[in-house]
């Protein structure tokens, strides 16, 4: 496949690395980008969003064009940590050439994907299919931490402005081994919970004056873990409940304790929400013989929602530009973890299609050159594609 | 019933209260001791021991006599903290008498069953029957605390000096509700165990790339406690296990554990012994199916034998004379915790008989006097019984 004439990701990916951008720090990596959009003739609006328990951090939305489909092309510019820098064979923000691949912090998750997506916009523009659709940035510099202040409010002050958009790309490491060969349609749902079991402590030579909560623990251990939620569905896999911890604290050797603690996570697929797995978890919890111990079950955290774009419109666009370029349909995934993916799916399908990720938080994290370019190229026969000029 | 004509108990027993002998201090209480036994001619041996991981502690042995039977009384000196005086009505040091009680930490636990023996020698001295027999005392300074350093090594040094017993009596609350009630022929036995069970960690979004070890965990509690052990005996209750803590500690909700540690005690009867459970426990362990975990079961620290004196001999002359001072037989009783009569029970039959201990280890604590000295009379009375003079 031939790089663009017009559009070559690599030169703003360099700059994009160089920016240290440990979450929330930014070191400039937003205001380059800024440049770079502003150049292509888009209108950017900078939003620092704070409050709710996290840092305040930098987010940027731009838009350029109306009319026509409406897309929106999503993902963050704030890296993990380098870890010992000693681990890495060049440092971690001066990016770095070596045999076709571009080292450093970002270069996988996800500066690549911005950078590719920018020079696509470029490309896009300069065959003229741009123009014929509205395209849409939403960046945020915290998705690798709390990610609180990040794509979630970015998305609803974007409503709250009146944008609308017909599909979303999240420019994530989603390919499995090389580009396009997988596309993230959906992601399973999480919910944290916590079973308290709380019995009557006493000295373990007078039971009959004490309760035991632990073999209560236990069954409630065995009914959730031993009892298949679901047995999947066509684009998901089962959905599945571990047990994450279970605390005590005892240290006395001749006490029964009062209470034990149970923690769990459930990945769940789109047959539920959290309130109908809260009821499921009530029902497994009251399948128990709680002996006289008192069991209170809580939602930690704000659960995320599952969700599966339609397979039609962006979808089936996508994967035919896709299969054009590389002679297959990329498989159509819904495994891993979240990603900020969930807060886009609210407003309108939405995938995650970006390059193979298999340094990501690594050290000497990198990406193959040749990757970036293939990535910018079909991003760039999407639009065209999507949009409607056929010129690609 | 008469207080003994000769052989107060009381004068002695203030004098021990007064000494705040808080395990390992003596503050002279075992001197004390020692001048009482040495006006009443028994040859008189102190011995420190110390070492094993724990501090140093005073101890007594003291013996009279020769040939006849050979009884031994053993008990303690130390006393548990007073804890905050300001709980006490009077010093809890400073032996008080208010309506038939004397106030006092140790009145009850058990300087009292110290003082009733010794003036139960005293009148046994005297109305000729202690010179039928021999009489010792293994006092320690650590019962209440680490008891590495007391009863256990006393006897393995008085064995070792060629000393014999035919039967002991150890001075420990034992009654019920009042004195003679309750006798104990024995206790059951303790063990300390902890099962670790390792699996393989791993992110909650691929659990087919971990092996998450807590539903197996939960179904070694529930092989551990939902089976009984057995179905008791004669003389003691069933076996018991009660797992005291589940600990994990695993603080990351995305993040299945690699480990998780069951601890449980298990106090068990006359038909097991530390070997035979270990037996158990593992064929339980044995029973789950451990899906491919490692298991690794532990004892923690030294268990303790159970045991049961012969109901004939001493036992059946015991209950003998505190029927017909009170009416009736007592009860013979395995139940409660682990004490120092099971270092006892390797030399000799052993049996607990004291006072109503109701305000053991609390503020105010405190006896009737008038018990302390039913108690002596006892205590002498089964002296002249079992050694056979027919005086008293």
């Amino acid at each position: 496949m031939p790089a663009n004439t017009k559009g070559d990701p690599v030169p703003l990916l360099k700059d994009l690395i160089a920016c240290a951008s440990v979450t929330p720090a930014q070191e400039g990596v937003l205001d380059r980008l800024e440049t770079a959009l502003a150049a292509l003739g888009f209108a950017v609006t900078r939003l620092t969003f704070e409050g709710d328990g996290s840092y305040p951090v930098g987010n940027l939305f731009a838009t350029r064009g109306s009319g026509g489909k409406r897309l929106l092309f999503a993902g963050h510019t704030d890296v993990v940590p380098p870890g010992n820098p000693d681990d890495w064979t060049s440092p971690p923000f001066v990016p770095t050439l070596r045999d076709g691949r571009l080292y450093g912090r970002g270069a996988a998750d996800m500066k690549s994907g911005v950078a590719a997506f920018v020079a696509a916009v470029e490309a896009a523009i300069a065959d003229g299919s741009a123009d014929n659709g509205t395209i849409a940035l939403a960046i945020t510099n915290d998705e690798e931490a709390d990610a609180i202040n990040g794509t979630e409010k970015l998305m609803a002050w974007a409503d709250a402005q009146g944008h609308r958009f017909d599909f979303a790309i999240v420019g994530e490491p989603s390919a499995t081994a090389t580009v396009g060969d997988s596309i993230k349609i959906g992601r399973r749902g999480s919910l944290n919970g916590q079973i308290a079991v709380t019995g009557a402590q006493g000295h373990v030579a007078y039971p009959d004056k004490a309760n035991n909560p632990l073999p209560v623990v236990a069954a409630i251990v065995t009914a959730l873990s031993a009892t298949p939620i679901d047995e999947g569905t066509e684009h998901f896999p089962r959905s599945n409940l571990e047990v994450t911890s279970i605390d005590v604290g005892n240290q006395t050797t001749n006490v029964i304790p009062a209470r034990g603690t149970i923690r769990f996570n459930i990945r769940f697929n789109d047959l539920w929400t959290p309130e109908t797995l809260g009821a499921w978890i009530a029902e497994r919890i009251a399948s128990v013989d709680a002996h006289g111990c008192q069991v209170e079950f809580s939602v930690v955290g704000r659960p995320s929602n599952s969700f599966l774009s339609p397979l039609g419109g962006g979808v089936e666009a996508l994967g035919a530009v896709i299969e054009a370029a590389t002679g297959s349909r990329p498989q159509l995934s819904t495994a891993g973890g979240t990603s900020d993916a969930r807060f886009l799916a609210r407003y309108c399908p939405v995938v995650e299609f970006g390059l193979p990720g298999p340094s990501m938080h690594k050290a000497d994290e990198n990406v193959l050159v040749r990757d970036v370019e293939e990535l910018s190229v079909l991003y760039a026969r999407f639009i065209s594609a999507w949009f409607g000029s056929g010129k690609v």
